[in-house]
């Protein structure tokens, strides 16, 4: 019997009777003679009120303790799904992520899965009744529960289809598909049918925030196919997966955009060759996400080296930097806030010259000025001030023939 | 090294400045050099408003469900606590039931203890941390999650404290102790310095909701010296242990009532000697709670038996022995509701004959009607109108001498 992933978001979960319409979606599927599997998140604002709660206590709470606080709020979405399905006459059971067996990394927040011990959702799944799992949430070997960090849910949903060799994972979420840019900010953004997971995955990455990255690389990885579709309406949706048979010509397939970006300079001390590892080595030990990184080192200048950072996580890089000076070796930094990353995806970029050439010819008649590059086989970046992010994606979007 | 178990109930956890008042009381405990356990229930109505979500899905929620979702209201409770110990300067670590190794059995809603794996729980407290234990809850052989129903932090708080050989179990609560009666219905009520497991655990069991009485059973079957005080003061309220060396020469030490109560009468069939205990049988799969038994055979009638019963499982009692009625051979049944239950308790009953004698002119001379009697060595209960109770209870308080 094939099985079938579902995943829905906490705007879908709002309320009890945004419940009883999840689990009706569901049953239709499980009617269809599937196996189904729910992956839900916290209701609406649930995620908020014990942020706030946690707030009122402490100003820079235990992360484990907020881990133990975060994971209550999918505990109640399944708790009332599974009686949801009961009150419609299904039977269903709902798992938390360590009855779910979804074993983690021991890293609070933001932890990794490692292994799914699928025994007992298999059992469930063949006794013919609808398991719903707690998204976001898993436990470490030697028992804290942990949560997943951003995008924690789409994993879970992705990763529970790969261990359960699922025939699709469909995440219902409050957009209808994925777009070729932002359609709030680009006026002739349109809806794809089918992208390819490298492309997803780029987009995913560059704050298309349609689904997180790693939920994406978890599904190319383990070629689970992920459909993006609404909650709200029974339109198709978009289908991510390896071969993509339509529109395969066009160059550029989306441009996606990110405010809210920092960039950093450290400026190193020339005879030290570690330098450079050190600055990554350590931001990465202290879990700071850094995204472009552009070095250039000439005869004439101290070496230096740039990263972008999200603005939210500048304070901390500061602080990073500056506890470990004498370790990493490094002269002087310089930051700028208030820029935005704007990218070109298609996987046809790797076999056309001149991609990179024509979107700086684009941005430059629209006297924008660009800080830093980025290039990838299927992606440039650039990052622009933020005030220009909307007309840049606009210029791009229209001049690669994507409305 | 001693240990001590603390357990705070919902209304002292009910706000986070409650919670940070709290952990400031346990860190004086663990300043004295102790081991500090603490188990704390879910906050204020908490448990009302998950109620609430599961009565807009289902008006009769599976019970492993039920589970699931009132289980968020103590992980919540203990991961704030946790991080008010930190913010005071304090390692603590919090444990949910199946963290904290309690193990229960597979009866949703109302599980019972079987045993405690407390390694990780001594690790942690031979580091040094704070153990904050989630009451209420548990998990069974398979993994499900558990609760132990009414008193049941209580029984988790006493539970902890036998299994860790804690010094003492001291039960924070909105009270400042055990009473002769309830203060609020008996104008001479007065605080009891000490008193025996047995007399409060009559006490318990007679509604004197103080401390439910599984917990008090728990403690008397493992020796764990008990105390009842309040969380709002530091008054020493009242210590529940074997051996009482204060009042020993009062017979009657308490004055327990309760309203809401049933009694239900079953006329069964001459020949058929199983039906006495089949319908207990069947009325204890149901998992109903039968209080008072009472049955008199004569040769001129048909046997009968009556017994009392919370006023709010009539329906479900009615249900059940309507399904059985075959099966346990019973010819009609009989109810009356609206009924109260009144005792007095005490040790010293037992080597003093005539006490129950005493009590019924009592309530003669007061004019009330008595409807069912039960007694026990240190107890003795009526069953009269529920708006005779508080006459019955003041009448007998003051008989007694216990103002």
């Amino acid at each position: 019997m094939e099985t079938v992933v579902m995943k829905f978001g906490g705007t879908s979960v709002a309320t009890p009777e945004k419940i009883i319409g999840v689990a009706k979606r569901a049953i239709a599927e499980k009617e269809k003679g599937k196996r189904v599997v729910i992956v839900v998140s916290a209701m609406g604002k649930t995620t908020d009120t014990l942020l706030g709660l946690a707030a009122e206590i402490s100003a820079e709470p235990p992360k484990r303790e907020m881990d133990m606080l975060l994971a209550t709020g999918e505990q109640v979405t399944i708790s009332l799904l599974a009686m949801a399905f009961k009150q419609l006459g299904h039977e269903a059971v709902s798992f938390t992520g360590w009855q779910a067996g979804i074993e983690t990394e021991s890293v609070p927040r933001n932890a990794r899965i490692e292994q799914i011990h699928t025994e007992r959702l298999e059992a469930v799944l063949d006794s013919g009744f609808i398991a719903v799992v707690a998204g976001f949430q898993g436990v470490d070997r030697i028992g804290n529960i942990t949560t997943l960090g951003r995008g924690g849910s789409d994993t879970t949903a992705v990763a529970l289809a790969a261990a359960l060799k699922a025939e699709k994972c469909d995440i219902y979420t409050d957009v209808d598909g994925v777009y070729t840019s932002d359609p709030r900010f680009v006026g002739g953004a349109r809806k794809l049918e089918q992208i390819s997971y490298d492309e997803m995955l780029e987009l995913a990455n560059l704050g298309a925030g349609v689904l997180h990255p790693r939920a994406v690389e978890f599904a190319k990885n383990n070629n689970v196919p992920l459909t993006v579709r609404a909650s709200y309406s029974d339109e198709p949706g978009t289908i991510i997966q390896e071969v993509v048979t339509v529109e395969k010509n066009l160059i550029v397939r989306g441009v996606a955009f990110e405010p809210g970006i920092a960039r950093v300079t450290v400026t190193y001390n020339k005879p030290f060759n570690g330098s450079l590892a050190n600055i990554f080595m350590t931001l990465a030990e202290n879990h700071i996400d850094v995204d472009i990184i552009v070095q250039s080192i000439s005869e004439e200048f101290q070496p230096s080296v740039s990263f972008s950072i999200k603005e939210d996580s500048l304070e901390e890089v500061r602080r990073v930097l500056d506890v470990n000076k004498e370790t990493i070796g490094f002269m002087s930094t310089d930051f700028e806030v208030g820029l935005a990353k704007v990218s070109i995806v298609g996987s046809g970029m790797v076999s056309n010259p001149g991609v990179a050439a024509r979107m700086f010819d684009i941005l430059r008649q629209s006297e924008i000025p660009v800080k830093m590059v980025s290039t990838s086989e299927i992606k440039i970046s650039v990052v622009v001030p933020g005030g220009d992010m909307e007309k840049s994606a606009n210029a791009l979007h229209e001049a690669y023939g994507l409305g």
